[in-house]
Parts: C-alpha cells; sequence; structure tokens
C-alpha cells in the first residue's frame, strides 16, 4: 500500500503504472497480481481505509452533544489528524478523487463526508451560535476545501505542527478576520 | 488551447497524451508539433494566461488604497470571475500545477500569488482591521485553498452564481461562523 501511496502520489493515478509499483517492491508485476487484480483495486485499497476512518469519526463526532463551534473544532483536529498520519495515502485521495466523479461509490463517499459538515454548520445557526445568514453549503465547502489544500503546501515535517494548524483554521472559521469588537467591515469605497 | 485543457483535465496532464489532443482537433501528431514541442509547453500554454491575468491583477489590487476587508472581498472576486471565463483551463492549473513542485517556474507563480494574499491579510492586521492574534500565512492558505477547491464543486452553469460564491466565500473568511454578538464560542467540555 506505501509503495502504491508513493508511485501514485509521484505520477498521479491515471500515469502510475503496477510494473513500477511492483519494481519499487522488488517484485514482478506477475507476483503483484496475486495480491491485486488492477490498478483501480490498488486505489481502492489505498484510499479506502483513511476515507473510512475519516468518515465514521466524523458520524460519531456529528452525533455528539457537543456547541456547533466545538464540533467545528473537532472537525478540523480529526481532519488535520488523519492526514497527519495517512498523508501520503491521503495526498492521492485528495489529488485523484475527492470531487473528481471517478465514479458512484467515491461520489457517495464526498457526499456523505460533506454532509457531516454542513450538518454541524446547520446546527451552530439552530442553535443561534452561528449567525443567521450562514450560507450552509458554502461555508462547509470552503472550510473543505481549506482543510484539503493543504497537502498542497503543509508537511508533516515542516515547521508548523499538526495541532496549531488545525486551531488556526478553526479560528479563521469560527471568528474570522475582523476583529472582534469591530461592528461591521468598513464600507467599500464607491466605484 | 481548449481542446488541450479538456484532455489535461479528463486524463490528467500525466496521462494525456499529444496523440488524443491532435485527435480531438481532427489533424495528426505530426501537424501538432508544427504548433507545439511538447506536451509541457502545451501545458504552459494552456495554464500559463489564466495564471498571469490572476498575478497582475493581484498586483494591481495589492497596490490599491483600500481597507484590507475590501481587498480580501475584491480578491475572492477576481479570483471567481477567473475561474469562471477560464474554467477548463484553471482546473488543469489547480489539479496539476498548483502547489505540487513540478518546476522552478511555477513554484516562483504559486509564492508570488501566495505572497500577495499574505500582504493583504498582514495589511489587515497592520491596520486594526483585523484581529492582532490573526495566522497571516494559514489564513492566507485557507483563503487559497477554499477558492482553489471550488473546481473540484462548484460548476459555472450551476445553482450558485459566481458574484453569490465571492460573496459567501469573503462572508465567512471576514465575520468568521459566529454570530457577531457573540463575545467568544463557548467553553469546550471538559474532556
Amino acid at each position: 500500500m506505501a509503495a502504491a501511496a508513493k508511485v501514485f502520489r509521484a505520477r498521479g493515478f491515471a500515469a502510475a503504472s503496477l510494473d513500477e509499483i511492483a519494481g519499487n517492491l522488488g517484485m514482478s508485476k506477475g507476483s503483484l497480481y496475486n495480491y491485486v487484480s488492477s490498478k483501480e483495486e490498488l486505489l481502492e485499497a489505498v484510499v479506502g481505509p483513511p476515507a473510512e476512518e475519516l468518515l465514521s469519526t466524523l458520524r460519531g463526532l456529528a452525533a455528539m452533544d457537543l456547541p456547533a463551534s466545538e464540533k467545528v473544532r473537532r472537525v478540523t483536529r480529526i481532519h488535520v489528524s488523519v492526514l497527519e498520519r495517512t498523508y501520503d495515502f491521503a495526498a492521492v485521495y485528495l489529488h485523484e478523487v475527492a470531487g473528481r466523479g471517478l465514479g458512484e461509490e467515491w461520489a457517495a463517499k464526498d457526499h456523505a463526508y460533506v454532509s457531516l459538515i454542513e450538518e454541524v454548520i446547520a446546527s451552530g445557526v439552530a442553535e443561534g451560535l452561528f449567525a443567521p445568514d450562514t450560507d450552509v453549503l458554502v461555508s462547509a465547502m470552503a472550510l473543505i476545501g481549506a482543510l484539503n489544500w493543504l497537502t498542497r503546501w503543509w508537511h508533516v515535517e515542516g515547521a508548523i505542527s499538526a495541532s496549531t494548524i488545525a486551531e488556526r483554521i478553526s479560528d479563521v472559521f469560527l471568528a474570522g478576520l475582523l476583529v472582534r469588537s469591530a461592528a461591521k467591515e468598513p464600507p467599500a469605497p464607491a466605484g
């Protein structure tokens, strides 16, 4: 799985070959076929487990009795933590699969994930904690985009720790950039 | 360019072939070689113009005398507007190039883009409009991630207009999810 994840990540799924993956493992393509029957099966084996882990943890979280703001913080922590532990695998999922219309099963996972985040945000609006004019879908996708973009710039071994990243992303989504004491942003100049 | 963008987007750059692009244009691969000498050159021709347009518009914006909150709104509008007009091209850039370490020239463009957004956010902190504890880098990358993820779920022909998307994304980054009258989020429960 790790060898496949590295090749998928470096080459992209479409250009990756079972030959190269087998070669990196010091085995023939024929031997690799004893374990998997196709590149698609290998992709599913690589990205299925982190995707399932993320989904099942989020399902548990959504059902908990917590303020929505705390759920948003935990969503970002769970996401970053899965990313931290399964970086190469998650990067393949995010670069190759998420939102790219690869097939019904993946679309269903994407949809379940988005729905759980929407549910958390909608519950915050319902409980009066989040602004009543919150656009639930766009806010959910903005948060998901911010989290999923991490594989393009943040590295587990880098200067910013996973826990710091998670808190800072939560901060900006919950509190916004504007100072909290500002009643509203300054008016846009005319024109 | 449009034919190349469609093939790059559908297959991914690594798996796309000049044969298929030439075929879609009803010409031979040999004829296509009269115009471009490699797939890399074609990628640059496809994604270079929208990337350059975005960068030069943002440079102009960063230099303007406007409150940082208005600059954030304009950044999202410019980004969504370039996406709207060059959807297939921008999607190829975002799926294949941005943050994927393809080479120095692309890395320089990525870096210039990120720096401009950081500059806008830092100026908001400096002028006291944005919270003093704002994490400039993480906030900039969260905004960029939210914008760049649009090609995975939002379509120009879909139910949500480009201008609505831009305003809603600005809203959540500027004001945050929490109602503005809330002094702070509720405390996290122990444990």
